[in-house]
């Protein structure tokens, strides 16, 4: 708004415009101008920052970026160097094509779109020859309304076959190229009378366009689906212990409930399984494209791609437990401070120890070796046995009893007079966890009443509270809800079991090394920050 | 190898073989040819399930599939009557390219493509056209040097930019086109004089076919995302539904721990709740169509797409305390049925009332209208009541109190009774529960020190008992996983609040009419199964 006004006062001490152009339209454009020049200037420096982004979240980025720019440049010497343009002609433009459409960012992915590409390519050349051969012994019109019905059925069937799981999973990209060549040649046939010799200059083209890809796709800085594979699930396990050990910090250590704080918004916690929930499908794609690549190890015999999605299916169903110990931190219901405070020391353990877990076994991964024998060791069971005894010290807990309920309702007059300090929003909440059942309820009945005659926009205000206060006006054992973060917690170590058993399962498959202690010395401090895979998932476009 | 058995005596007993043949040549032969024509029938049978289930899942499938068909035929026809290839000439060949690729399953997708192909078209021909014409003032070598160049840069430029999340999410497939156009044209410029023409000619048949794919996608038989996320997220809401009350069900009535039961197996609580755990991408690209779609409602100013996908995240925490939930059914300390039996009525009373509401939502959803104003009806507020009430005249149960461990020692000692029927593999977790701290850990520890000399293929087999020791042999409180159960299940009253708020705010967004309670009469038998919209995503593949 300054520069604006700063503007308009400068052009009016300029005097009249010359040239006859009336001074308010000379103004105006100057405005635009810089108006103009801000939006640019503003535009510039956002796609600066993206360029930056994307490069920095993964460097291969660049150099894929880099691999199809000279992917690109070397098929189009067939055009550009004479003695080569001779002998393809203008079917060159076939490589320019596949090479636009197969490069993909990882080998595997590369080498699933050539293969698939080259095998539609001559399943689609073989039937429109056959049809081409079939169709020239008939005159014109016959020829052209068999031609039109062979491109209607063949069309209708090949896309009702996409729909098949396993066509869709492992040959879509084929039966596409399949249904695209497959009509193109045959429609063609008809007004060029040499098919044979296109079908065979198009498959030469193609051809040097798919071994172009595939010499830069996996000689040239390989990128390897199966490697980020490996990659997002050490970085799924991090993520999950990260998880872990801020929730039980957040539990106990917080002084003010975030009740204001979104579910979806980045605090650790969320950040840490938010990965894990949402991995099925990279984790199928990613193991889909690893299953096309060739094994890169010595010792096994293929990658263990099926393995890596039993781990991902495994730490999803972690993962959830993990959700619902998060949730006891949002719960409507909250066990008092002074009552977690008892069980603080037993849960940090162990969920410190469920921590250390999962870091050893992304550890053991990323290095590729087993796991150590002591995995799950004395210390968890130890910390169990504690959190079990503190439980068990604390028999008064569970019941509604009154020295309990004293601690409730000092707790809950602390608690209204806070509320005098708050927004009015927030009001109906507070003071509700002072009343008896019967008043709470009276008043919501009041409110409905009220709310029935209400108008939609008044609707969403008060619906809100609605099972907030009938949850929070029940005097629920206050316990109930640590009882459900102990359990959870309980619960969390035996699905760990699993979790161990598959990591090991896959150390089995993938000939990882044996464990060595001694290892353990070097390099748990030149670990990179994870690379969040999911986002290098180009949509996979074919032809 | 029955039938093998019988064919090599049949053989046998036909003599010798007429035109010389050696006997064991002939019978080879015609084993193979029995084989073959098994393994044909075999292959007929799989392929007709295969069509027949693909119509039956969704038979807006064969719709499409036919429509593709039509498709491809009426743009075959340019090159097939002869005045229409006249005017056209082999341009006409990228209207079939067209057809082939834009076409897609859905209304949205196909006007997606369509128009991203016509941006990323138009906006190639004008760079290459630019570029061109730059070239053409220089000789041959450095307008090849200058051509080449410009390939290798627009191509690393428009790759990397394919990485930037907004590009990626809206236009992805028009950068592919773009970089594919703008190097079919400026390579082939080097060879043809009159690019003009090229790109003129191309266009227009682009423009065909992009013409034909709208007109049918859209008028005829149209089949709409927003329709599809419209029905996908009833079909959450009620398998939800489904989920909480089998799970409710199967705590307190089964008699049996399905202890083997794999957790990924299809029973009714997890198919419940499956298609909401992994919605996000489904939501989001049905979202993203439909974005694209006209309004097809004379009410309202457009399709609410993003609150669509509000309340999928929404329903997805949901689901996130469901599995929680159901993970109290497979947790490794179970509550003995006696205890649970105290807590049946209220809560399947609460988990009915949540039921309730969840197909009522659904309900309003599929007929859209607004929620009744008794969706949090007092009878929940009760059934929350009663489960406050059940639990607090219940004191003792959540100490380890001596009447209790009587309990367990008696439940423990039937265990051990049933044990020795057991397999042995079953013995350790069976016998476990009726040890004392102490024993348990000692055995386990006696287990260890044989483990470290163990063989790797042992490894595997003690693993898994390990925790499951550790938690069963604690006295934890017993109710503990009840307290739990209870826990989530006000949890889930209180997330069905936020589902109830989306799903309203969605009401008046998309101006669903008022409720009206004499509409509940008709109509609520009529319902179809809904129809598995994630299974209808091909992948979506360019040019």
């Amino acid at each position: 708004m300054a520069t604006k006004v700063h503007v308009g006062m400068e052009t009016e001490m300029n005097g009249n415009g010359r040239n006859g152009v009336p001074e308010i339209v000379k103004n105006n454009w100057k405005k635009r101008l810089l108006d103009f020049s801000g939006k640019m200037k503003r535009f510039t420096g956002c796609l600066w920052r993206n360029i930056w982004k994307a490069g920095r979240e993964d460097p291969r980025r660049i150099i894929h970026a880099f691999k199809v720019g000279l992917c690109l440049t070397l098929v189009s010497l067939l055009y550009l160097i004479e003695p080569l343009f001779k002998s393809f002609g203008t079917s060159a433009i076939w490589a320019v094509m596949t090479v636009v459409v197969v490069l993909e960012f990882t080998a595997g992915a590369t080498l699933c779109k050539g293969l698939n590409r080259g095998l539609g390519t001559v399943l689609a050349g073989s039937l429109a020859f056959l049809i081409n051969y079939i169709a020239t012994r008939s005159e014109s019109v016959v020829r052209a309304v068999f031609i039109g019905a062979a491109v209607f059925l063949i069309g209708t069937a090949a896309t009702y076959m996409r729909f098949f799981p396993y066509i869709k999973k492992n040959y879509d990209y084929g039966v596409v190229i399949f249904l695209l060549t497959f009509n193109l040649i045959t429609v063609s046939s008809y007004r060029v009378e040499n098919v044979l010799k296109i079908v065979h200059d198009r498959f030469y083209a193609i051809s040097i366009g798919c071994a172009i890809c595939l010499f830069m796709s996996l000689l040239v800085f390989p990128i390897w689906s199966g490697e980020d594979l490996h990659n997002s699930t050490v970085g799924k396990l991090e993520g999950l212990a990260k998880s872990i050990e801020a929730c039980v910090n957040e539990y106990f250590n917080d002084p003010e409930i975030k009740e204001n704080q979104d579910k979806s918004s980045e605090d650790p916690i969320y950040k840490g399984y938010k990965a894990v929930l949402d991995s099925k499908s990279i984790d199928e794609t990613l193991a889909l494209y690893a299953s096309w690549e060739p094994r890169h190890s010595r010792h096994c015999y293929r990658f263990p791609w099926q393995q890596y999605v039993k781990v991902g299916a495994v730490l999803r169903q972690f993962g959830y437990t993990v959700v619902a110990l998060h949730g006891c931190l949002q719960t409507e219901i909250q066990t008092p401070r002074s009552v977690r405070a008892r069980f603080k020391d037993p849960c940090i353990r162990l969920a410190g120890e469920v921590t250390k877990a999962l870091m050893e076994l992304a550890n053991n991964i990323r290095r590729r070796r087993h796991c150590s024998p002591e995995i799950l060791s004395d210390h968890l069971h130890e910390a169990l046995q504690d959190l079990d005894t503190a439980i068990k010290s604390q028999p008064r807990l569970f019941l509604g009893s009154k020295k309990n309920q004293k601690t409730t309702n000092m707790l809950a007059l602390a608690a209204a007079h806070a509320a005098r300090y708050k927004q009015e929003k927030d009001h109906g909440v507070s003071l509700a966890s002072v009343k008896t059942d019967s008043s709470a309820f009276l008043e919501w009945k009041r409110k409905r009443v009220g709310r029935e005659e209400a108008k939609e926009n008044e609707r969403k205000a008060l619906r809100p509270q609605l099972s907030k206060i009938a949850i929070t006006s029940l005097e629920f054992s206050e316990a109930l809800p640590f009882a459900a973060f102990a359990s959870l917690l309980v619960e969390i170590v035996a699905r760990l079991d699993h979790v161990i058993e598959e990591v090991e399962e896959l150390g089995r498959i993938a000939c990882y090394k044996e464990f060595n202690p001694d290892d353990d010395d070097i390099s748990v401090t030149c670990k990179r920050p994870p690379l969040d895979v999911t986002k290098n998932q180009l949509p996979s476009h074919a032809f």
